[in-house]
Parts: structure tokens; C-alpha cells; sequence
């Protein structure tokens, strides 16, 4: 089969790997129907998070189940499938209490030895832990795939940083960084009844998204000059809960800065450089709590599943760019430029 | 009136001072029975945290109320009353949701201007919103005034650590820090349902206290060593919560290690130093929270002072040596040497 492998910095290529085949009795095989580029896959791609050369690449992706082992007891071929951004045995104490992320049978699409998102077909250890079944019609549905697609990581993710930061009614609620994550926090926030949606980000096509998605106010400013015009706008106070989407220590300081005494910063912005960006003496006065992390998918995507099906939320305008497989290097250097912001790979 | 007053490290006296008088309406004057002296204080005695020579000190006291300002509705003379170490309005939309640190009218006994708690007695500001009624049979019972003694601080800051930590029934809590605040957080968690409690910890007479309080666990390691040994004993997953109650780099480090993947880490020992105990990439990966901060004991010492007159909780072991107002300073160099726990001043 044929599918996405890095190489090195800016060393994308597709080529042809071994086609999957089920290892062990609790793997599936499933076959890649759409797959999308990650904003976290560019630090790979910058070379910021380090990789092997020749290492698969791409963790969000849904398909049909092809092939199961003889374990495999929830799916069956045929089947249709959306897999979180990490695979997880469902049996242990931490998949159990909904934090698939740390199941010690866990790991990561594209990770040494397993294959990655980007490419025709995936073997999916841990099958019945892992997937998560979509209706068999909705393989066909253009309109629909979208927004499933975004389950796997992006909407998600964002939900897991509104939860984290505690987002409930009435609450105003501030999102820093405009990418596919942040804005799918807009939509998160929206989803969890918040009253105040503000969402920082300058460029025109994203915060357009952002409205959309539920942000009442927009602010272009970063930095000092960004919570001082959200202390400005909430009574000197800031917000209850701010989404931390970016992951630098500029993206923190200011996240922290800029949430009410006593609220919440909830963080899924893999962080890049050290905790300078945490000012714990800040936090230590005003009673700020930091929460968030890894996203724990497989547990949030039954519930958002649902609410997409419904057409209580619709994550897809967060995809701008739609190529098939010879294009995904492309596509890397359009989010990398950020010409594109998510490029969605059908097969 | 005589009041201890620092003039700089290492240098507390006891002086003569103006007698406090009502200033604002809404003011009270308190003739202080019993205060003590904090790890905290200890900061400025060591010069790590600097004050202006010739400033208060101290934050922890009840007493009698002497006179009250003409607004004052909830107190008249002869009240038998608590302090937190914090003054605020209780009016405003922080003192109102319970996070009365953050009071825009609050301030710190002691602070420039303001009366310290280690004083014949002290002028309150916002008596109303800052004290809370004792029984009055109470001042007088040298039994039960060391525990009412420690709601001011020390034993609600300890509540503060375990509920910022989310201790839940059946919880397994470990405890850093085996000062007056740590071992409270002790009896906080137990309190709170704990079930197992591990106080880390090396000096008998402080773990014994801590094993009183409801330590089922005591680990004299330090470090990795006792995130190892707690790993060890928890089947290899840490603490649910853990509570953070010294302040150092090495303590933050130390507590987010040993914290299970999911849980909290609720701190509460004043931050001296930067961030660099906060390992943000450790916690992204586990999904570790950080919360707590300065305590807003005052909305925890009414629930928490009904289950010291029960009987539930006492936290009076926490004082090992009682003084006089004479005794001050050396009551400062004895628990910074650490030859006493915690110093209670009788009047």
C-alpha cells in the first residue's frame, strides 16, 4: 500500500510500505477513507519533535474495518470506524476511568513500529479499545465525513480543553490560538452553554470560523496588549476559563494572564520550550488552576458523536483544503505557511 | 500597645506602638488573645521575601472585640472572634463566590499601614466581611483555643491544598511538606474520606503528629527516591492527590512526579522561586492538574470550625510551644531552626 513517511525536516514523501496485517488476535485492519494533517504533525515537520527517518506519519483518521483478529469482538469487516489520535487496550484501570491516553498498552499513530494516519490502511491494535463504530451510511455522506473526521483529534481536543478549564453556562470563556483546535474550543465552549466567547486571532478567515463556531467577540491583539483588552471588556476581571491551544510559553504567560481570579486555564497546546510561561507566583495570588493535557478522545467521541450526528455542532468548516494522497506534502507546506489552516486527505 | 515589628532579617522585636483605633466605619478594633507565627513568616524573618524596617507581622489571631465602627452590624464588643489571615469586604463578587484572597478591598495583616496579628491588638478593616464569631465560653477554654487558633490559617490552608487537590472519598493522598500546613492538609484529607494518606516526612515528631492527624503511610525519602517508593507502593500509578505545602522547586517537582496520571496536585506553600518545578511537558503527557494557591480560609472556616467544636478535627497538635508576646523572637529563631513546629502566643 502506499502512505505518508518523514524522513527529516521539511522531508515528506508517499511511498510504498508492506501492506498491515493483523499481529495480534486484538488487531483490526482498517482501510483509510479520509485522514487529515495535524498542526501538531509540523513539529515533526519542522523538526522541532524529532523522528526516525522513514517514520510513518498522521494520526487522525476513519476507515472500514477490513480485517480483525480473533479477539476482536465489537467490529466486524465492514464496519465503519473512527480511531482516536492514540490506540488503548479499553480493559485497564486508566481506560476504565476515561483516560485512555495513559492505558500502558497505549500508543501513538505513526509512533516507531506502528503505522500512521497518512496512508491507505492502518493495523489498529486494541481494536474493540480503540474505535469508535459510525453509522455504515454515512461512508458516502461528503457532507457529514468532515466533521466526523475532526473527532478523532481536533474537536476532541478542544472539548477536553473547555472541560479542563471548566467551562460551564453563563461562563465567559477566552480561546488563545486560532488554529483548528482552538477554534473547535469556540465550538466546545459554545456546546458547554457559555455565555462569552472570546477568541484571539487576527487573520480574517479564522476568526470568521470562530464566529461561526460561537465567538462573540474577537480580539487582534496578543500578548500584555490581549488581557488588557479582555480585562477591559469583562470589568477588569478576565475570563473564567481560558483554552490554551498553542503550546509556547507566550501562548501560556498570556492564557494565564488573562483568566479571572480563581479560573481556569485549560492547556492542550503540546508545549514547546519549558515552563517559563508558567508564572506560579501569578498563579499562587489569584488562585489560577492549570488543567488540561493530552486529550483523552476515546472517551469524549461517543458524546460528540452523537451531537455531530445530530447537527447540534459541525466541526467541518475547520478543513479548508481537501487532497488526495500525492498531495499531502502539499499540503504540509500549506499549513506550514499557513496557507491552508486543516487539509483533509480522502483515499 | 506592644506589637512585634521587623526591622529586617533576623531582626524582630517587641515595641511599643500607637493603640489601633477605628479609622473607617466599617473598622473593628480586636484586643488579640492568642496569635502565632507561620512557616510563612519565617520567609521575611529570613529576608527571602523583603518588608520595609519597622513593619508588622503576623496573621494569625483571635480575639476580643474591643470597639466597632459605626457601619459594623455583625459584631459588638466583647464578641469572642477568628481572623483569616486575609482581610476582605465581603461584599464584592469574589468575596461573594468564597475567593476572598482576591477581595480588590483585601489585604494582608501586617502589610504597610495595617496592624500585624503578633500584637496586643489589631485594627480590622471590613469587620463585617473579614471575622467570624467564636462562642464566647470558648476564650477561655485553653483546650479548644489552639485549634480555633489554626482555622486562621494553617488549618484552612491545609483544607485549601485538599480540596484544591480534589481528595475524594477513597482517595490515595500523598502529602509534601511536614510543616504545620502539611500535616492540617493531612487531617484535611482524612476529613475529606480519604483512604490511604502518605505523609512524606523524616522527623518522628512530626510524622507521629502526622500519623495522629490520619497518615496511614509515612515515606522518609526525598525527591525521585520518594516518588519511586510511593510509586511503589501505589502499584506503580502515585498519588490521586497530592498535596504541595512547602514552595520550592524541588517540592513543585517532586509532587507533580508522584501524582497518578488524571489527578491534581492542590498547592499551597507560598512560591519561592521561579516555575522551573513545574514540568509542563510532564504534565501534558499524564494530564496533571495544578491548583490551589493562596487560601481564602474565610470561606472555610465556618464549616471547618463547626467540626472543630465537634470534636471531628483538632489541629492543636500543630503548636509544640506556647510563649508570650516577650517570647517572640525566639519563638522566630526556634521554628527557624526548626527546634519548634509552630509557636503559639498566649496575651
Amino acid at each position: 500500500m502506499r502512505a505518508t513517511v518523514i524522513h527529516g525536516p521539511h522531508d515528506i514523501c508517499i511511498e510504498e510500505v508492506p501492506d498491515p496485517r493483523i499481529q495480534h488476535p486484538a488487531d483490526a485492519v482498517v482501510r483509510v477513507v479520509s485522514a487529515c494533517i495535524c498542526g501538531s504533525d509540523l513539529w515533526a515537520y519542522r523538526g522541532v519533535a524529532s523522528r526516525v527517518a522513514g517514520q510513518r506519519i498522521g494520526h487522525e483518521f476513519l476507515g472500514v474495518v477490513e480485517e480483525v483478529g480473533s479477539e476482536v469482538t465489537g467490529f466486524t469487516p465492514g464496519d465503519f470506524v473512527v480511531a482516536p489520535f492514540v490506540w488503548s487496550d479499553g480493559t485497564c484501570d486508566y481506560c476504565r476511568q476515561g483516560l485512555q491516553t495513559s492505558c500502558p498498552h497505549g500508543g501513538f499513530w505513526g509512533e516507531v513500529g506502528s503505522d500512521g494516519g497518512q496512508g491507505e490502511a492502518v493495523r489498529v491494535p486494541y481494536a474493540d479499545g480503540t474505535l469508535v463504530e459510525l453509522p455504515r451510511d454515512a461512508v458516502t455522506d461528503e457532507k457529514l465525513l468532515p466533521g466526523l473526521l475532526a473527532l478523532s483529534d481536533v474537536m476532541s481536543t478542544g472539548h477536553h480543553a473547555a472541560i479542563s478549564a471548566r467551562v460551564r453556562p453563563g461562563a465567559t470563556v477566552a480561546v488563545v490560538g486560532d488554529g483548528a483546535v482552538g477554534l473547535c474550543g469556540v465550538l466546545a465552549a459554545r456546546r458547554l452553554g457559555a455565555d462569552r466567547i472570546i477568541a484571539l486571532g487576527r487573520h480574517r478567515s479564522r476568526t470568521d470560523i470562530a464566529r461561526s463556531f460561537g465567538a462573540t467577540d474577537v480580539v487582534a491583539e496578543r500578548g500584555e496588549a490581549a488581557t488588557e483588552a479582555i480585562r477591559e471588556m469583562t470589568g477588569g476581571q478576565g475570563a473564567h476559563a481560558v483554552l490554551e491551544a498553542v503550546g509556547t510559553e507566550e501562548s501560556m504567560r498570556t492564557a494565564i494572564s488573562l483568566t479571572r481570579d480563581g479560573g481556569a486555564v485549560g492547556y492542550v497546546g503540546v508545549p514547546h520550550g519549558g515552563s517559563a510561561g508558567v508564572d506560579i507566583g501569578q498563579m499562587f495570588d489569584r488562585n489560577i488552576t492549570l488543567a488540561g493535557g493530552v486529550a483523552p478522545a476515546r472517551a469524549y467521541i461517543p458524546e460528540l458523536l452523537a451531537d455531530v450526528l445530530a447537527g447540534v455542532i459541525d466541526p467541518a468548516p475547520v478543513f479548508d483544503r481537501t487532497i488526495d494522497l500525492d498531495g499531502v506534502p502539499d499540503g504540509y507546506r500549506a499549513m506550514d505557511d499557513r496557507s491552508a489552516l486543516k487539509v483533509r486527505i480522502t483515499f
